[in-house]
Formats: C-alpha cells, structure tokens, sequence
C-alpha cells in the first residue's frame, strides 16, 4: 500500500494543503483556502497602520476546507484511494505570529468576552506595533545579556514574540491578564489536530522558540526571569506559564484525536508533527542540506542554510537567527532575508511605470523584461539600494529606505526596474559573503518561491553577481511539501533525509553566470558595497546613515 | 509721436520679436518663428549624440519673419502706426553659439563649398563635442594662467567659445584654415542688419567675450597668445583675427542699412544696439539691479545679478561668470545656473508617472500638484539631488548624476515630483549661499520664464525654501523686452535704468514664505546640502563622488 503525508501551510493571506507520494513526492491533492476575515485575513486598524492581526477561527475553517480540498482530489487522481494511507501530517505557518489563549489554550479572541478586540486576536508576524518594545529589549540585553542577543543577530526586532507580548501588556492590561499563556500559530495548530492544548505542556516549535523567544538550550529555555522582570514583573510570572522545551520538526506533536479525524476525514491516531514557520520547513521541501543555501524569493525573500550542530559556528553579525535544530535536527537552523524584493518590484509597476509599457501589471513586466534585455549590465548607469522596506540582513534596520543613484534626463522606467532587480542580487551577494566569512560556505544555491519560476531575467541576474548557478526548486509549494515531509518523519517513515532525497528535486534549467557580466557587476558590486556601508553602518567614515534617520523623524512629525 | 523699440530673441528652437512702447512697456505686436533646419531648428548627428549645429540661414530668414510679424501686429493695435517710431533694435541670443565666418564675416555654412559639412555650420550652445578639449584648456588654464580661469568659476566648459575652436581645429582642418574668423552668434546678427560683418572689426558683446571666452580689460582682452599657443599655435595666430575690444548693450553696434531696412519694413538708420545672451538681456527686462536677483526659470535655470564695477568684488567659486558690463554697463555681472530644472519634471512626467494621474502631460502636472498640495513638506520622507544633468552652479560639474533617497513602497509619483521640486529650490538656494558668502547680498528674487507664471506650487516651495518672497516678472517675454531695452539704449533715448524703470514691472501676486514650512525646509536642506557636498566634492571626508564618476565610466563603456 501506497503511503502519503499531508502538508499543510498557512501563509498570510490564505493557507493552502499539499497531499504528496511519499515514494516520490508526486503531487496528489492541493487547495487553497482564502481567510475571509478583515482584508485579506488581516485585521487592520485605521488608526494605526502598525497594526496587523488575524481571526484564529479562519484557521479553524481553512484546516477543514483544505484537507477535505486535497483529499478530494486525491481520489479523483488514485483508483482505490483510501485516507487512511495519510500516514502523517506536517504544519507550517508564519511566525512570530503568537496568540493569547486561556487556560485551556483556547485563543481569547474566539471568547464572547473579547469579541471585536483586536488586541485578543492574533498577533501576525508583520504587526509592528511593537516596535518601541523591540528597542527596549534589544537595549536592555545588550546591557544585561548580550549572550541572550547574539544569537538573532545583535537586534531584537518588533516582528517577534517578546516584543507584541511587552506590547499588550503596555496598551491592553486586560487583555493581557486574561492570557494565560501565549502560543505560537505554527504550535497551536498541532495540539488543536491532537485534541489538547493546554499550554503548559502542547510541544512547542525549536524553530519559533530559537528565532523570535530568545529560547535556547545554552541559557535554559526561554529568557531568566531577572531579565525579563527588568522589561515587567509581569512578564517573569508569564514565563512560568510558557515552556521549558522545545523540539526539532520531526518529533511527534501528538496524533490525530477523534473529533478532528472526523472533520478532516483522516484516520485517528494519524501522526502530528511539531510545527514550525514556513521558510523553515520550505527549505527542506527545496531540499536543503549542508552546503546549499535555499533561497525562497517572494513579496520578501528568506535565505536558509544549516551547518553541523556537533561543530561549533559563530554567532554571525547581523543574521537574524541562529537554532539548533530550527530547520533540520542535528543542525544550527541559520536565517537571513531581505526586507523587500518581489514587494519592490510592485512598488515600481504600480506606483512609477506609464502605460507606455502596457496596460496591466502583467504586460508591464513583460515589456520592462523584453526592453532591458538589450542594454548591458552597467549600460543604464544606474545603481540602487533594495532598502524601501529597510534592511532586514545584514544590517537589522527597518529605519533605512531606499535610494536610486545615476538618473539622467533620459533613465527609463525598464532601466530603473533593472537597477532595483540587480540591488537585491546586490543584497543577496551581500548576505552570503557575510555567512561565508564567519565559515559556512554556500556550495550549491537553490531558488524557490514564485520569482523564481516567473522571472528569467531576474534568476540569470542573480546568477551574473552571486557568481553561482542558480538551481530552482522543482515543486512550486515547497513550504507544504516540506511541512508534508516532516509529517512523514514523525510517522517514523524514514529520517528526514531520507524523505528529502525520495521527494525533493530541481528543474533541469540552471542558471549559469555568464563571464563577462560577472566582470562589470563585480564593479558595480563595490560602489554597491560603498553604499550600503555608507548609508547604513554608523562605523563609515563619513557616515551618511543620519541622513536616512532624519528624513523618518521628519516625516513622521509631518505626516 | 510714440517712440517703439523692437527686441529680437533667438532661442535654440524658434526667434520671437517684441515691439514695445517705450513710455509704459505695452506689447504692441510680437511674433515667432520655428527654426525650419534640422530637428526644431537643431543640426543632429546620429554617430554623436554630443553635436548640436545650427543653420545660419533660419537666422536670417526668421528675422524677417518676425520683425515683419510684430510690425503687422502693431500696425493694428496702434491708430496711425508708423514703423519709422520705431527708434533702435536690440538683439539676444543663445551662447556661446560660435559661427566659423570668411573675411568678410560670412558664414562658412552659407557657402556652398560647406554644404552638408556640420562643422561649418553654427556650433549651438548645447553642442557638447569639445568635451576633452575644455578639460585640456581648464588643465593648462591652472598650470599657467590661473587668474584668466578663476573668473569663470575654475573650470572652462565644452559649452564655451574656445573648446569649440579648438575642438573643430581637431576634428576638420580643412573648416578651421577656412575660418578667417570666429563670430558670435549675438555679434553676428547686428553687424548682418548694420550691413558690415567683417569679423576684425564688427562690435563684439562684452557679455560674450567676457562669460565664454575669457575676455578681460584685466589681462588685455582675449587670453594671451603664448597661452593659446600651448592649446594650439594656430590659436594663437588666430587671436589677431578676432577682436581686442568688446562693449556693453547700451552701446551702438551700427545704423541699419538699406537692404536690411527694406527687408524688415524699418527706418534705414535705425540704431542697433550691441548683442548679448539671452539670459543676461532677459535680466533687464525683469528689472535687475543692485541687490536684486533674476531667475530665469525654464528647462535650465539661469540665475543674473550684477555689483557695482567701482567696488572690488572678490572671485565666486564655482560661479561661472563674473563680467564687467555683461548685464548692465557700471555693473559686474554674475551669472550663475542650474543645468536641469523644467527638464527634470518632465523627464520624470514622461518616463516615470503612470496614466492613473491623467492621459497628457499637463494633466499630470496639475493631478500630480494637488496630490502633493494635501501634504506638509518632509510628510513623504524623500530627498533628491537635481543632478540628472550635472551641476552647473556651484559644482562646474557635468559628470554628476542625479539621485534620490528616502523610497519605501508606498512612494508615489507625486511625492517623487514634489522632492524633485524641493531640490531644484535647494539648488537654487546653495546658489543664494554662495554669492552672498562672497558679499553680493540678495535683496530681492524676481523670477521669469514659463514656470514661474504657470507652476504656483513651485512659486511657494521656492519662496518657503530661500525664504524670501518671489516676485515674478510681469512681461512673459523678459529677453526680447530686454534687447528692445538696449535697442533704445542705443539710440540714445535715455539710460537703461530710465528705461527699465519705464517699461518693466512685476506681478501684483507675490509668493511670501510660510513660517512654519521654512523651519522643516531647513532642516532638509541641512541633509541635501550633506548629500550635495559627500556625492559632489572630493573634499568631503567620506567621499562618494567617485560612485557617480565610476557609474559613468562603466556605463560609457557598456553602452
């Protein structure tokens, strides 16, 4: 009998289900469910635009409409399809995305008490209400714990779970009285499936806890109840309340429970695996192992790479997070990203490209693409900073925006899409010669996420300045396969890697750099690199970066 | 009777004709007249995108056009009219526009042994070919004859009289050993009406000499000829075939001739006054005196104001022209400018602002200033450097590129418009700064030229900025009102400051700076001037000039 696991990924708009062959990771069922709370499943206040929170019940509803979506199609493409042959099942969603739940783990916001309080929701990943608390943190471990801080890259950033926490405390003392306990959305899925969610002992995420809780094995979980009762005392009773473990993907969260079989139409007792977030686990779906740097290149990107956890490695200025165990067991999970890639290119065809080139988004791209590619590299004489969304790596700074250099009066929209598409392989290059310079050398880069199948042009230039073919993933939903593998594996299938070489693949086009354009983007390369230090490290000489920072401060007090 | 004066402007597409009353300045007939040669009236060469000609015949065509043009016009305005009243005939062009002549003052391209030969035609004022040849004059200027180039700011440029020689000397012998001599296109057209061009001894504009071809009283008039032998020993030879004298406006070139007077419908005998550039003449009929500053504000920017010649004025930096009698005779005058101001808008409005703010040009300018009339200055975040065309004034430099910083992705077009704005009026305002840290203080701004009557929203930003009130100019053509000023001049009506104070006037509507504005105006002009000085001089302690240079150096190379 033939074996599969479902793998099941909430993003932030929608979550989507993938149902694979375990024997070679065919594609056997797939749906898609869009969360119908607030604007495109985010809850947004008009007040603040800082604010950005979700309706736990979407999660609720979307679990169902997704698993019975694959499992539906499963049976139209496999005679005698039984669903009992899902054998395990894997969860990954965004993060820091932590909820407010009561004793039982049920989330406040699905309270009658708190209905219409967006505080009692759920706290998405890029609400940055947080921000002042972000700063409070970080100054407050670097003067106390500049161990605790070394390890997410020097910054504590207003994304993560301490931060909205700190927060909540600050704006809604209520709401964060009824809390109980706080769990993350990619921990809380799993204990919902497995029928329990008490807080205190549902299998918490290694690659939540590492990344954003300041969680490590090396200081004893979480952070000591000093540092935390130094941000509020509060928040050192809290900790109790949180947990003292955390575990790689692989580890069984629990198994399916009676009531959730019968809403999925999966057997009970189907194996749960401990969740994690999304890039995480589609790393492992693009078929990351040691030397392969997984690229997954969307409205923003995340770069991931492991290296041995029985080796030592370096805490690695400026990248945001270093786990064990946070992508594959037996590994330091290592991740760094840009702020804005795909994201800017919208910016660009939305906001600053005539009709001229076509009269959709679409047609624009295809005639900014075709225009471009007859000019050289170098030719437009153009060179940018990717940073409209700030800096995530290496300089962990949302206080920087962006900047465009070399305009004449005849610089054309195509040529100033181009220069954006090379900063951010500017910004890429940037990213692995700081990994490789602390020792983790990137042999082999794989592409995976929708720029990456969509935009040729983009992945040959990537090619011409990272100076490394660029590969590309095979399937187009490397999040849920990798989610869908981890399921697998808590079934005792067979070892993570195992699963990775039966199901995970590349395309057969590579991108290969062409000699003679890795020549000019070298030079550019290095009035790129003069740049970034200039704008955006405080060590440069004549440095430029109060320039960025006074322009905020100005438009906040204006605006 | 009623005495009238006829101004001649000659722009680089079109000449326009102004026939005013010399008691109170009224308009009474005007006419235009587009250039029929080349692309509007510009010679193009496709090998050579720095070669800009002219053709000597669409002068002479368009002066009787439009003499006979404002004639007519007049003729039905005035009870009576007789173009006997019309008493003198004032002249501007551009420059410096050289034309290669024989002995008797003909142009070369009128000959047919030219014809077709570019070189032999008009060399345009935008004409950029002798771009090596004015870094080799600026080179030996400062090796040996520093004094003779600190007048013109310190650095001679490809637009000026001598690199054009010397560049033709290069380019095409056969031409050069054919000029006789060298006759500016303001010198040209006077002694053509006066019926008498020999070069050696037709009256050359002081205005000319003085601002492009390093004429002064000071060191004997036209560099000395062991300086223009380093250049060239044909140079040298040549200088006793152009002039040792050169006079201000007011003076008379000559008396209208006969064939030129049947020609145009005037009075033989009628006085002619000396030529000048359009800009300096455009000074005069916006009202220059002491202590006030023009700005002529159109594609570029020219920027006039004149000190009393009895009184040591010390040498600007970086300002490009300080000739006695250049504006108004007693009088230094100063010439600074910025090389791209109208021409930024709407290089932006054509390559970089999306049909959603209107389907023409204009209608994206007015849907772009209400857009940005809703937000306070500094509310978008963005700064630019209004360098798409080099700095002309205080930098001298061609080889710098524009830039702009501060994006995010909810950046739009109008905002982008609106810092473009803001950095034309820095410009403008370092170009304030530095004449009057060299002692020539600015008292009064009359600004002319198409936006400052049509672009209210850049009127207030300009005044916000300086922080002074801007004044526009009541005529809509201050260059022709200014020749026809020194036609009467010439024919000894009465002094130009009589005349002036007749026949020109500013607007009842006066842009008054707004407090509150200035204060954020200055504090982001503190960041554009910490821009201006790290991209643009290589004094500055982190110097990133060198960007812009190398970005030009490749580009040049791939493109």
């Amino acid at each position: 009998m033939k074996q599969y696991a479902l793998g099941i990924d909430y993003g932030t708009n929608s979550c989507r289900s993938l149902l694979i062959d375990l024997e070679n990771g065919a594609e056997m069922g797939s749906s898609v469910f869009n969360y119908p709370s607030g604007e495109m499943g985010v809850l947004l206040d008009a007040k603040d635009p800082h604010v950005a929170r979700q309706n736990p019940q979407d999660y609720l509803d979307g679990m169902v409409a997704i698993t019975r979506g694959a499992l539906e199609q499963a049976a139209t493409k496999i005679p005698g399809f039984d669903p009992a042959q899902v054998i395990g099942i894997g969860i990954d969603t965004t993060g820091s995305t932590p909820i407010p739940v009561n004793q039982d783990g049920t989330p406040l916001g699905l309270l009658p008490e708190f209905k219409g309080n967006l505080n009692a929701m759920v706290w998405l990943w890029k609400d940055h209400t947080g921000y002042a608390e972000a700063a409070e943190i970080t100054e407050l471990a670097r003067q106390i714990r500049p161990n605790i801080i070394a390890k997410c890259g020097g910054i504590y950033s207003s994304e993560w779970f301490w931060s909205k926490i700190l927060r909540l405390r600050r704006i809604d003392p209520e709401v964060f009285a009824a809390a109980y306990s706080f769990v993350e959305h990619c921990d809380w899925l799993p204990a919902v499936l497995a029928g329990d969610t008490t807080p205190t002992t549902l299998k918490r995420s290694v690659c939540a806890a590492g990344h954003k809780a300041m969680f490590s094995a090396e200081w004893g979980g979480l952070p000591d109840k000093e540092f935390l009762s130094q941000l509020d005392p509060t928040l050192a009773d809290l900790r109790d309340r949180l947990y003292g473990e955390a575990h790689t993907s692989d580890v069984k969260a629990g198994s399916l429970c009676a009531e959730w079989a019968a809403k999925l139409g999966l057997k009970e007792g189907t194996a749960i695996s401990v969740g994690a977030f999304d890039a995480h686990m589609g790393a492992v779906g693009a078929g990351i192992k040691e030397g392969t740097l997984v690229k997954i290149l969307g409205t923003s990107t995340c770069d991931l790479m492991i290296a041995p956890a029985n080796k030592p490695l370096a805490d690695i200025p400026g990248v945001c997070g270093i786990v064990n165990g946070s992508v594959l067991p037996g590994y330091f999970g290592i991740e760094a990203g840009q702020s804005a890639v795909g994201d800017l290119f919208l910016w660009l065809v939305n906001h600053l490209v005539p009709e001229s080139y076509g009269s959709t988004v679409g047609e624009k791209f295809v005639a900014m693409e075709k225009a471009m590619s007859a000019q050289k590299p170098g030719a437009s004489g153009l060179l940018a900073l990717d940073w409209n969304n700030g800096n995530r790596t290496v300089l962990v700074d949302v206080r920087l925006t962006g900047l465009l250099l070399g305009q004449t009066l005849h610089t054309e929209a195509h040529e100033i899409y181009r220069a954006y598409i090379e900063a951010t392989a500017f910004g890429a290059l940037t990213i692995i010669k700081r990994v490789e310079d602390y020792g983790v050398k990137v042999e082999e880069i794989i592409n995976t996420g929708g720029l990456s199948i969509k935009n040729a042009t983009l992945m040959q230039c990537y090619a011409d300045i990272i100076g490394k073919p660029m590969k590309v993933s095979q399937s187009e939903q490397t999040c849920a396969l990798g989610a869908a593998i981890f399921g697998a594996a808590a079934a005792d299938v067979a070892d993570v890697g195992t699963l990775q070489a039966k199901v995970t693949a590349t395309r057969e086009k590579v991108y290969e750099p062409i000699p003679e354009n890795q020549a000019v983007y070298a030079e550019l390369y290095a009035l790129y690199h003069t740049l970034h230090d200039a704008f955006g490290t405080a060590q440069w000489s004549g440095n430029l970066g109060h320039v960025m920072k006074k322009l905020l401060e100005i438009r906040s007090r204006q605006s």
